[in-house]
């Protein structure tokens, strides 16, 4: 599998780029300036900088528009709010889950504090519903409501996130609807709200959404994955993060619930709850594999991404942006960070 | 000037609240047990509870439709809306300024923490967007374009707010335009969004917003002077809060800038940041309206006022809902909660 992102991915960062800086010029400065950074284009005093993040969902947006036969521009809209949508969960996010970094640097939060971060994400939120209805034509109507639809669903997935922190004991099934929320609705939203903008027919945009849909979960266990076994040089996370705060990850909520003696210790280990040092979480990452959790979830990962495949495979799409989309959700599910 | 809601008012409650609860049913179980709770539905526990805002915004909504020529009905969508999105600021403030009581009961982050505050918020923020693109037609799309942008407008106005407490001269055509962001804009919103549900001419809708902006910006003045002289058994905020908690209110503004000998004795005390007792804050009190800000802030109101009925009276608006909107502002303006 690849790791290094697919030429369209690239390539779309720098169309996407340009008509994001355009959009924040409508928010006041002090929105701007701190958007600027958590996107990675300042640093925390508004110098120019390299950076930024993976822009694998206006990826999908842009391509979801050239398989819809439109061109990657007709999806341009689409692609600014669903980059917007993704950055105001995750300004809201780490605040949420108390996290200091992102991408190396620190977060919103921990520098300009909590109301910053909130304000900030709302702002991004709002804009992103601007930016679509702003076209003021029925494909942009419907893409708002598609995308306000997602963001529903985003929250809702995020909140269990979080009640499942207070809970002793969360299911497989439970943990995969939590991410199908949390991950999965943006990224269906993605993969068909260029075609939605296109105007395309309701079951082009319905197998696009489908192979978002699944692409989403593959991404959130590859996530998982990096999250206690990933490299944090890479990930710009802290090392082993996901279990030092005791999170219920699909690899861990996987490994309680098939794991054996090995899942049954892991529990007693997570129940005592006492601050951990480095060796400890790295007894607890070896119980998580020892019981299973990490072949199942990266097993889990290529059979969702099968799926994917399966659901655009079926559906009418041309075969030059249906190359590009296999592409993507196989770097999606390789990649390293 | 009246203290009891209009006879609309307490109408318009009973109109919008199921429409509302069928808005909430949308949202996932935890999401809508505190929302239920924010609005004063039910007690912390879950079991239904008499209580709830002023509805002001709806009122304004659905009185909008009539002041197009439309049923209340048609304005059904964006009263719904524009209350929704009201608490959805409600929940995010409330967290950003730490405060622990609103209308006499502890705020939703005091009882379950700020991750459900920011969360029920962002839930309630894309419900509004949902509830008006739903209607997946062009008057539904424009009103969700008109919410949208008077929320971001909300936004920067809150985030004015929360930067001015930081700053030591804040002058008063700032915090007019801050108040203008923080308040008027929805309430200009809620004023024109039935008419622009009802298809109605842009000249009607932009008379009708106007009329909101100004009513929004005496309704501004009105919470700012009941912040400091307000009867905490009425207002249920704390005796004396926005005094307590330094904010720089519109009356403070005017007397900083204004107020003489007062003016500058009241600049020493809030530049001492020390904690305060009730006796100080009367002080404090005492020297805003010895520097001529409760009377300044008082005059401005009834001037706001005054320009609200002036866009409204130029309007081509028929006479019963030009009464009913008239009466809603100077409740608004005459209210003592």
């Amino acid at each position: 599998m690849t790791t290094v992102a697919p030429a369209r991915v690239r390539e779309s960062a720098s169309v996407v780029r340009p008509a994001l800086k355009r959009a924040l010029a409508r928010l006041d400065p002090t929105s701007r300036a701190i958007a600027s950074y958590h996107l990675g284009w300042t640093d925390p005093d508004g110098r120019p900088q390299e950076g930024g993040g993976k822009a694998v969902r206006p990826a999908l947006a842009l391509l979801s528009a050239r398989a819809a036969g439109a061109t990657l521009e007709t999806g341009l809209p689409g692609a600014v709010a669903v980059e917007l949508v993704h950055n105001f969960s995750l300004l809201h996010d780490d605040l949420m889950d108390g996290d200091l970094e992102r991408r190396h640097r620190p977060t919103v939060w921990a520098l300009w504090g909590g109301a910053s971060a909130i304000l900030t994400g709302d702002a991004l939120l709002v804009l992103a519903q601007q930016v679509l209805l702003d076209l003021a034509t029925a494909e942009g109507a419907a893409a708002a409501r598609l995308l306000a639809d997602a963001t529903q669903e985003l929250v809702r997935g995020q909140a269990e996130d979080v009640a499942f922190e207070e809970r002793p004991v969360v299911g497989v099934e439970q943990c995969l609807t939590m991410a199908a929320g949390k991950t999965g609705a943006l990224l269906s939203a993605s993969a068909s709200i260029g075609a939605v903008l296109a105007g395309a027919p309701g079951s082009l945009c319905a197998a696009l959404a489908a192979f978002g849909r699944e692409l989403g979960l593959a991404f959130q266990l590859v996530d998982d994955l990096l999250g206690i076994w990933g490299d944090p040089a890479v990930t710009g996370k802290p090392v082993l993060s996901d279990l030092r705060t005791g999170k219920k990850t699909l690899p861990v909520t996987w490994a309680l619930a098939h794991g054996g003696a090995a899942g049954t210790e892991l529990a007693d280990w997570l129940a005592a709850g006492t601050a951990r040092g480095e060796e400890q979480l790295r007894r607890a990452a070896d119980l998580v594999e020892r019981a299973g959790g990490r072949a199942w979830a990266a097993a889990e990962a290529a059979r969702r991404l099968a799926y994917a495949e399966q659901a655009l495979l079926a559906a009418p799409v041309p075969a030059d942006a249906c190359g590009d989309l296999v592409a993507l959700g196989r770097f999606v599910v390789g990649r390293e960070c």
